[in-house]
């Protein structure tokens, strides 16, 4: 069956896969309540923070163990039927949609911290549990995990789309912390990647090669992780400069000058009087870094009289300090609904999220040269940046019943993707392909290693079940 | 042919592909004088640190661009002959051997810095590069390139085998300081993977996979990896103390607080005399910690009084300073030519090394009990260790003639590998599998993430060609 994918933008059509009964009846023979086929769950299960709208997957199988996974797998892998591994909802790619059609294995259940060990700052997770239930975990230890995307994202789905977040300036991305992981293949066998060993030269990378995989080479079932100690002292601040240009030419100096802050998020005016409106906040509506500073006293005393005297320089007001645990909470509580706060700004509005990230001395122009034409183009936007490593995001909210508000959003951000690929970046820093940048995954990395990508899918799952239509373009059934 | 390995351990019988004249008229013809059959360029080209002895390569193509590389890789590709990709030749672990017969690819010659890319904190270079000649040629931008495994390898073989070093406790491995690569395949084909931006999340990790696949999927022809301002104050210093245990432990704490020390280096007092020997130094025979500590002077000061304070609680003795940058130069000298001075200490050895690397917690038992157990075994030895990373190596230094010597050390190693990997840890912090560790590889990882790498070399390199027998067992041609 051929289906359009209603509400979609230049998505191909597609080819859903019907499910057959037996199939079905053989989920309910092993998995009993553990399967829905209700069309509320399945609707559920049927969409995520994107802007896509397609059919739902045809059933779900609330997986409560790697066991569950490995026979939920075999099950689907008999009937060649796709699989699609669902953490919390959260995805903004469309990761999660069956545009193949299929079932939807949800890991939510599976959320015990299953060892911390704090004397070797690691901890062993299962897929299911959110990063605000990992920090939860750990806290008694002086511990704490830093990755943190804003959503309170599943570990499982971080790791699947190398997520970041805010605090990627100084302890770095998923890529950078996951240490281990347990695996479920494409044929459902289970199999171990990595150890708790700091360093390793023990063959290919697998636990790499599956972090940002997006549910494309397997189910990911555990998650070994880095933990840090929580730093002695932490001060955050909020600094208003005189144009946009001043706080990202301030941003592109803290970086240089090798500082090693912990968070330096920027907002622009307009995305200020979301979030105060949002979250009832009267923080000064003009464009804005959020820094937060972690180390030793002294250290930190240093880290923020280096950033002050550069944000000085460049007009940069006084800073406005957070300092309590709860006002550093509310701030970056703040920082983190901004998206909610741009979407209800516009009510009944879908974003369509940009997600460029390139090399720092670039910043200026990738960011600037953005807004003006998002100004330009008459749209409500919103922009809120990880600045610090040199990723943005703009959200055009758009009328999702308007195809001209939807042409003119995807415009620029066809725009703003070409130009940060022309200045040496990447056309996605932290949300993954997706549905949604699968045109230019190839633009960037070239043909060669895209087809080098889908030698590696088709020789690992070469019935193409394991969330078919990501990242790599739908062509039908095959990749 | 089959041919046997001679002076190796445990290597099964090898299957020797033949190198058709076809093929050397072929390279002749592309390549003249940068072709070479000459035995003694052929034997240069067939040994490397390791203690193994196999017959050298037919030939040796001296490669001086990627189009050279992918002009060879293609015409041996077209005979199905194994290509060997070469640097520097100071691999440890026997990858640089022609085990299979083939060619070998010498990239050194291919030794130009392409771009430095300081406001961006990163440097484009050719494989050939070493990483003092990258040193040497960023120095003036006040940026340093940090990974440092003692030997001058090139950035490409260090690329290949994930390599690290003593400062990868605070900057990381390879794996995390490459950001991009140019990459010939196993056809011939030119690909990039990765961008210089700082993350990315687009598509598959190829990057990664590449980083440590020991010239197994294709050969590196271009590598962008991170820089980092030069530190504003360095203090480097060596702390002895009652007992390796008290050593140990003090490192141990180091880490579990989580001081962002630059390098934590451990030697025993039986390598210290090997050192002093070699290097006409006077450092104290008993253990030691040589440690280096970057930061502003103030962070700086306050990580050497951390430290202090633990080192003195477990018998410390006062810190010995390196005060000038000549004595810094001087004691890390002396600590990279530890492995030279280990096995110039029995005229005519050779070393069979270790590398276990385990979880900081478990350090104590995984050192300890196998420095107990080289000395009960009566072998000459030398212990070096990147401590701070939970990574330590032993040298058993053997009479290459000795079959007993050599089955004494095989059975040390196993039984520290054994104990590792029982700790959590992995066979190869660093080094790579090579020739060396392809049982331990199974036995750390499980036979299903060895059939899922298999699968990932059968699929990229479907006639073997690329380094053929290394990482995987050999099993003839196949893998």
């Amino acid at each position: 069956m051929n289906a359009p994918l209603a509400g979609s933008h230049k998505l191909p059509e597609i080819h859903v896969r019907a499910v057959p009964g037996a199939l079905i009846d053989a989920l309910r023979q092993r998995f009993g309540s553990q399967l829905s086929t209700a069309q509320i769950v399945r609707e559920q299960h049927g969409r995520d923070e994107s802007s896509f709208s397609v059919p739902p997957p045809d059933a779900v199988v609330f997986a409560q163990s790697t066991q569950d996974v490995a026979d939920a797998v075999k099950l689907a892998a008999a009937h060649k039927v796709p699989v699609i591994p669902f953490g919390i909802g959260s995805s903004l790619e469309g990761h999660l949609l069956a545009v193949q059609g299929g079932i939807s294995l949800d890991v939510s259940r599976m959320d015990q911290v299953l060892s911390i060990n704090a004397e070797d700052l690691t901890v062993t997770v299962q897929p299911g549990v959110t990063r605000k239930a990992l920090n939860e975990a750990v806290k008694s230890t002086g511990l704490f995990f830093p990755i943190d995307p804003g959503a309170d994202a599943t570990i499982g789905g971080m790791a699947a789309t190398r997520a970041s977040g805010t605090n990627a300036v100084r302890y770095g991305t998923m890529r950078e912390n996951v240490l281990a992981l347990e695996v479920v293949t494409a044929q459902g066998e289970i199999i171990r990647t990595g150890t708790r060993a700091k360093k390793s030269s023990a063959g290919y990378d697998l636990t790499r090669l599956l972090v940002g995989s997006e549910g494309t080479l397997g189910v990911i079932t555990e998650i070994t992780v880095k933990l840090y100690p929580l730093p002695e002292a932490v001060m955050a601040a909020t600094c208003s400069f005189p144009t946009l240009a001043d706080a990202v030419n301030t941003t592109i100096q803290i970086i240089q000058m090798g500082v090693p802050i912990a968070r330096c998020e920027l907002l622009d005016a307009n995305t200020i009087r979301m979030v105060n409106q949002h979250s009832r906040l009267n923080l000064r509506e003009g464009a804005m870094l959020l820094m937060e500073f972690h180390g030793s006293p002294a250290g930190v005393q240093e880290q923020v009289e280096t950033v002050q005297a550069i944000a000085a320089e460049l007009g940069g007001q006084t800073f406005e300090w957070a300092n309590t645990p709860e006002e550093r909470t509310r701030l970056w509580t703040a920082r983190h609904n901004a998206y909610f706060a741009g979407v209800q700004s516009r009510p009944g509005c879908k974003a369509i999220t940009t997600d460029a990230c390139v090399p720092i001395s670039n910043l200026a122009t990738a960011l600037l040269d953005s807004v003006t034409e998002a100004q330009a183009s008459g749209l409500t936007y919103f922009l809120v940046g990880h600045v610090g490593d040199g990723n943005f995001h703009m959200g055009y909210l758009i009328d999702p019943d308007s195809a001209s508000e939807r042409d003119i959003a995807e415009q620029l951000n066809h725009q703003l993707v070409q130009r940060a690929l022309q200045l040496g970046g990447t056309c996605t820093g932290e949300h993954g392909v997706g549905l949604h940048k699968m045109d230019f995954l190839v633009q960037e990395t070239g043909s060669g290693a895209v087809a080098m990508m889908r030698t590696i899918k088709r020789a690992l799952d070469p019935d193409n079940i394991m969330n078919p239509g990501k990242i790599f373009a739908i062509d039908n059934v095959a990749i």
